[in-house]
């Protein structure tokens, strides 16, 4: 079942009906200002930071879902009054309908003949949201409406706004002035900024006290000012500052209004702060201009046209054409959205994440690199340098460090052992795309320790050797806290209720062993033996190191029909067909192949076929089976899910494109391409009522075949999910692979596919890409033939014609 | 203008409209299962610690204000429904009354021709709540009801709870068996405890996920099933779990029915937790019983009546006959009530403390302690050696610490200068109190530190040195991060936005001292030289120390018309007539006179004098004046807060009783009597419009004349003022005042009373007091005159007669 359509044209997806099985969600703001906006207008903004800098207020969770937002309401001379975004009034629209586009959402309706449709998005380079109603009275008379606007401000820390109660009901601050509405709590003390909440026409009224808003005990779905048609004037001390605008429009029939709405957030000058000086009247000065262009409707209709070439310049970087509509729908819009969106937000802010917990993951961040890096490679080499700056001079690795001060966070700790070397490979993808080997000899420090710095190199050195000096009885790497899978805690025993698995003081004297960290560590050897061979620098000793620990995998990480998982504290196998639960894991399968290990020998097939058997679903590749009945102390986190959801048997969605990787490694695309389109949300669009998350997005979760409700998904929008299924489509079922050398093509195409075309931008040039099924293989670059499948180097600004034959 | 009426005789406060100012609350529980439950039964349960052991889910300063609660809700066959407690349907009924009573809520009120009457309460030496609703019929036709129950689960800590939905959305689990919904979430793991929700009636049905209940986008205004008439039997996988019973009533006319439910949270020993063991269900065996019993009639009135005699026990301890009404309610119920609860919960969980955020303080508990040590004497001991073993070596305090773990919080720190010395003060109450002094003998440690352990004599000696070891230019005390006021924080210099004042780290090479510790100092070296005198121990040590730092205070304390509140870190006076702002304070006011300071010479009637000239309001004595019009970076977050609210120039009531008791000090029953009645909430009741808060307990803060909202409370009942307003008004006006040598009759009554009459239990004997007017004084014990005015030691048993004559 469906709830709406894609409209690729216009990069939308159209939402037909307000009543989603939950709230589907779209990002505004690319830089530095953002927000998140479901389908009925709910959510909230920030400004850089999501739980320090809330500019609003929202409660997740809460019934009803999704309240709390960027409401309208328009009210009628009779009294009647509805939301045109169908929260919070849920009145029951004549119509309605819901376009999520590339950082905007545009919301319509109509209802007793007034149709209204707002767009909301917030322009480049401002700091603010902009709304733009859009009235047309389609009756055959005239008709005058009230508009009453509704936002409640958030007072900037977002966990303390949620708990702090005895101090923030008495802070709240308002201002009212030349009809601008500003929220400056804490701005008297050691704030320097504020919100502010415009309009474009002159105001009726306005409030800034909720509860005069609202009217006592009362929600957003009959507010007493809009019911009786008048704002109060309220100015807010303390309890919960709000914004509300009221104006008055007369629409003749036919006739369209705009009205517009800038919501923003403004810093002002340490030193200029108040304006008189010595006054606690907020300096206006400066934000005024920037209020008063967002308000002119020309500037607006500039603004939405400058996003959309700026996503048009981004999407730029690669446009496919094959026979699949879900593949080239997600390839050309959504799953590129979904990697920018992801490398803005890490994991801070979605439906599923309330902003107030996490830091940028080390590991996280490095992955995310692989969705985004041929987008914008300058903001992957800075985020690079951020990332490679909190290694320990062990090697390790904070596991998080925090956006604003980009320091390590003491709190979650270290010892993820996978973590550095995620490193080498976010590395490695930067300089294969951008083909700037002059980050490796950028100073960086450890731990930011002024004084501590060495090359970016030397740290992928001394990622390479963290893990060779914690190898294990086996000689397989120790997994430390956890490797990828951060719910194998296999060194923590924990039987405390409620206690952190990943930060609790770990066991000592275990032998924990992961073979997923082998795998990744044949991998990242052979990137950095590539890189290192470039570099005419020494590699052997880095091949010698891959070489061996594929023979290490081979004979300790290798259970007959697959890869082991593990082994725990003491020894016992993880992932084997001598356990009773958890006998099979896919992340071994997934990393050991795209290491390279069992390639040749076979065993690499042999793996990918029992995955094929024990754990593929027609909803995605479930993470393990069997689930695991029961908590486990010497297991941890895994086993503390209810079977078939996330670790323990859910499809965790992050993995499986290693296996349509795998697949293609061995040459297998009718596999790989099988498995891409069972988690493909699009393809899975006509399945919504069960799959519920947003079909234009990668959920991280779908519960696995355990679960009582098989094929719902969970935690949508920010996964590494999206960067590494964009990977596997079009690096390596595609085949468009950028490489130290330069851009491979090398398909690994369904057999029932004839070709595709692709545009794809490179170091500068631009390659129009043919690849077509015929008798003979060849490669032919501006109609010459080449050898091998790496195309030679084109000069930046060129354009080249690259046609395959298959 | 009144929302409700005392019905003192039931000990009760009676509210006549749902729709109060704000949410107006009481408690449930008194020993380790707790609930807040307000007039339209919204709040949250929990066991122990509302952080940690939440058993359902509330969310604060949501719209409607106080939704989540224990609803109920009854419809009749032409599918109309209501909820008896107004909330959450908001229904118009045809009459309402709720009655908060001590430690329990009955909700009553009529719709249709039927009434209901719900009564919550936590039996005795239970772990759960029982809800009994009373339903009558009073239409003359019979009438077929079908009953709803609602109530939604928290999956245990209550922060991760509101913000880790990633995780959360997939661990909830329930069962159900027999007729009981059993909330299981994390039991599979390392969780021994779980929460069930039981009905006495056979089922119609049941819902344990929230969306089948509710429905998609709705809340509890109008829960899809109850519209429909029809549970749908849901079981939870993830997501919310939910519980409620649906049952089917038939009243005849004028027939009365009752049902129960029980809400309530149990712990299975580890090794016993599934039945059978193996599997992964709960082992209901222990539980079952329970359940049973508390669901039976007779139990439920037999444990309801056991509820009222320990309230009666409780308050036994001092009743009084007063002139005044609003005196005679406040000590004899409503504020012996408050202090219990104010024991019980601390600082944790109530409309304004969301339970996630603080521990006991160390200076708050020894403060509480002054309330309820003549209730339980037994329990009191035990708080203070708890406190006292999380002293440091230096003498100093951790600010605060953990109520489950009963250590220091290291979070929160140490080096509030003034904790040490009210660990004096506590321990000289409970010893005057009790006559217990072999507390002094008892070895504590320090930091919990095993081989620590010195008697807490020893303790309270370092106390004293902390001070006298951490002395300033002008030989006044350091004041460290802060002294009483958390919020003049003199060596903070904070300029980062939302930083903590009490926990950033503080500069160094200041010379901050405060003259409030100055004062407090004075007073507990004499409290301490008392007991070291009774203990035959030198005293003249203290005494000497106690005179020395008088006169300092009269030195540099002493600013001409009040006592100075500080010097700042550069030896800037605070709180002189040389300021612009902040020119007198409270604080120092009180103090310094209850330690005896200027009695002698005058100085403090002075000082009282200017309180009354420039602080006291007719809504209660502000705590300084002028507030400061902006942030100063030098003072901290009392300057934070807008002109009028909070530390900056609110009426902060905990302080008021200290100038009453100053009053007293001098002999001013007038003046005391007057400052005591203009912030007892009983004589506010006619003002509820104007205060907000409940009539019945005491307000942290009422805004003072700065604010907009002058006269406005906030932050009702978990408030030292509590316990400092009962010993104001108890041991100093009415002056029934326990010492180390017995209890001391020394009232200093307003002019206007002719004498009053009271009954006090005082180490095991009760005195029956009466006190009046005559013309001359006189002291007769059981007829017989006595000199002075402490009353010679009663066996324990005994009944005493005492009458004083003025």
């Amino acid at each position: 079942m469906r709830f709406g359509h894609f409209d690729d044209d216009r990069r939308e997806y159209v939402i037909h009906r307000p009543d989603t099985p939950l709230p589907w969600i779209n990002y505004l703001g690319t830089e530095a200002y953002f927000g998140i906006i479901s389908n009925t207008a709910g959510g909230y903004s920030f400004y850089r930071d999501a739980r320090l800098r809330r500019l609003t207020r929202y409660r997740y969770n809460n019934a009803p879902f999704d309240l709390g937002g960027r409401y309208l309401y328009l009210r009628t001379a009779d009294g009647e009054f509805w939301s045109p975004t169908w929260q919070p009034t849920q009145t029951e629209l004549d119509d309605y309908e819901c376009r999520h586009g590339l950082s905007y959402t545009r919301i319509g309706s109509r209802y007793r003949g007034i149709r209204a449709e707002t767009l909301y998005f917030v322009p480049l380079g401002e700091t603010l949201e902009v709304w733009r109603l859009k009235l047309t009275n389609e009756q055959q008379s005239a008709v005058e409406l009230s508009v009453f606007s509704s936002i409640e401000f958030c007072l900037w820390d977002a966990q303390d706004d949620a708990t702090n109660f005895q101090r923030n009901f008495s802070t709240g601050q308002v201002e009212v002035a030349d009809g601008v509405i500003y929220h400056k709590t804490e701005y008297r003390e050691r704030r320097d900024h504020f919100a502010y909440f415009a309009c474009s026409e002159p105001l009726e009224g306005f409030d800034t006290a909720r509860e005069s808003f609202l009217g006592p005990y009362r929600s957003w779905d009959r507010p007493v000012v809009v019911q009786q048609g008048e704002s109060t004037g309220s100015i807010a001390h303390g309890w919960q500052p709000h914004g509300s605008h009221h104006v008055k429009v007369t629409l003749q029939p036919g006739e369209t209004r705009e009205i517009g709405f800038v919501l923003g957030y403004w810093e002002n000058p340490r030193d200029a702060k108040f304006d008189p000086p010595g006054s606690q009247t907020v300096d206006k000065r400066l934000v005024r201009p920037v209020i008063e262009r967002w308000l002119r409707q020309e500037c607006v209709d500039e603004g939405f046209a400058a996003l959309g070439r700026r996503w048009d310049e981004l999407l730029g970087g690669l446009q496919v054409d094959t026979p699949d509509g879900d593949t080239n729908r997600m390839v050309n819009i959504w799953n590129a959205y979904q990697n920018m969106v992801t490398f803005n937000m890490s994991r801070s802010t979605s439906f599923y994440e309330s902003g107030i917990g996490r830091g940028m993951g080390f590991r996280d961040s490095n992955q995310d690199l692989l969705g985004f890096v041929h987008m914008i490679p300058e903001r992957a080499r800075e985020r690079i340098l951020d990332i490679a700056a909190t290694q320990l001079p062990t090697g390790g690795a904070y596991h998080q460090y925090q956006p604003l001060t980009k320091r390590g966070n003491n709190d979650i700790g270290s010892g993820f052992n996978d973590d550095p070397l995620w490193l080498i490979l976010g590395v490695a993808a930067y300089i294969k795309e951008s083909g700037d080997w002059s980050i490796l000899e950028e100073p960086v420090p450890y731990d930011n320790q002024p004084g501590s710095e060495e090359s970016l190199y030397g740290h992928l050195q001394r990622s390479l050797r963290y893990t060779l000096e914690r190898l294990g009885p086996h000689g397989l790497p120790l997994i430390g806290r956890a490797d990828w899978n951060d719910c194998l805690n296999l060194n923590c025993f924990s039987d405390t209720p409620g206690e952190a698995f990943q930060t609790t003081e770990n066991a000592s004297g275990g032998v924990a062993e992961s073979v997923f960290i082998a795998g990744q560590f044949v991998l990242a050897a052979r990137e950095l033996a590539g890189i290192a061979l470039c570099l005419g620098r020494p590699a052997q000793e880095y091949l010698d190191a891959a070489e061996k620990m594929a023979g290490t995998i081979a004979e300790h990480g290798w259970d007959g029909a697959w890869f082991r998982r593990a082994y725990d504290f003491r020894g016992n196998v993880i992932g084997s067909a001598s356990n009773d639960e958890g006998q099979i894991f896919i992340e071994p399968q997934g990393m050991c192949v795209m290491g390279g290990v069992g390639v040749e020998d076979g065993t690499a097939v042999t793996a990918l076929a029992s995955v094929r058997e024990r754990l593929a679903t027609p909803h995605g590749i479930i993470l393990q089976q069997p689930a695991y009945s029961s908590y486990r102390l010497e297991l941890g986190e895994i086993s503390s899910y209810p079977p078939g959801y996330k670790e323990n048997g859910g499809i965790f969605c992050h993995t499986n494109p290693w296996l349509m990787i795998a697949e293609a490694i061995v040459g297998n695309g009718d596999g790989a391409f099988d498995y891409y389109k069972r988690i493909n949300p699009s393809a899975r669009e006509a399945l919504s009522e069960v799959h519920r998350c947003e079909p234009y997005v990668y959920a991280q979760m779908i519960a696995g075949r355990d679960a009582p409700t098989h094929g719902e998904a969970k935690n949508s929008w920010l996964t590494g999910t999206a960067a590494w299924n964009y990977a596997a489509i079009t690096q390596w079922i595609l085949g468009i692979r950028p490489e130290l050398e330069g851009l491979r093509l090398a398909p690994v195409l369904p057999s029932g596919w004839p070709g595709f075309t692709a545009v794809r931008r490179f170091r500068g040039a631009t390659y129009h890409i043919t690849v077509e099924r015929g008798g003979s293989r060849s490669l032919l670059v501006d109609g010459a033939p080449i050898d091998g499948d790496v195309l030679p180097a084109a000069p930046a600004g060129t354009e080249v014609t690259v046609t395959l034959t298959l």
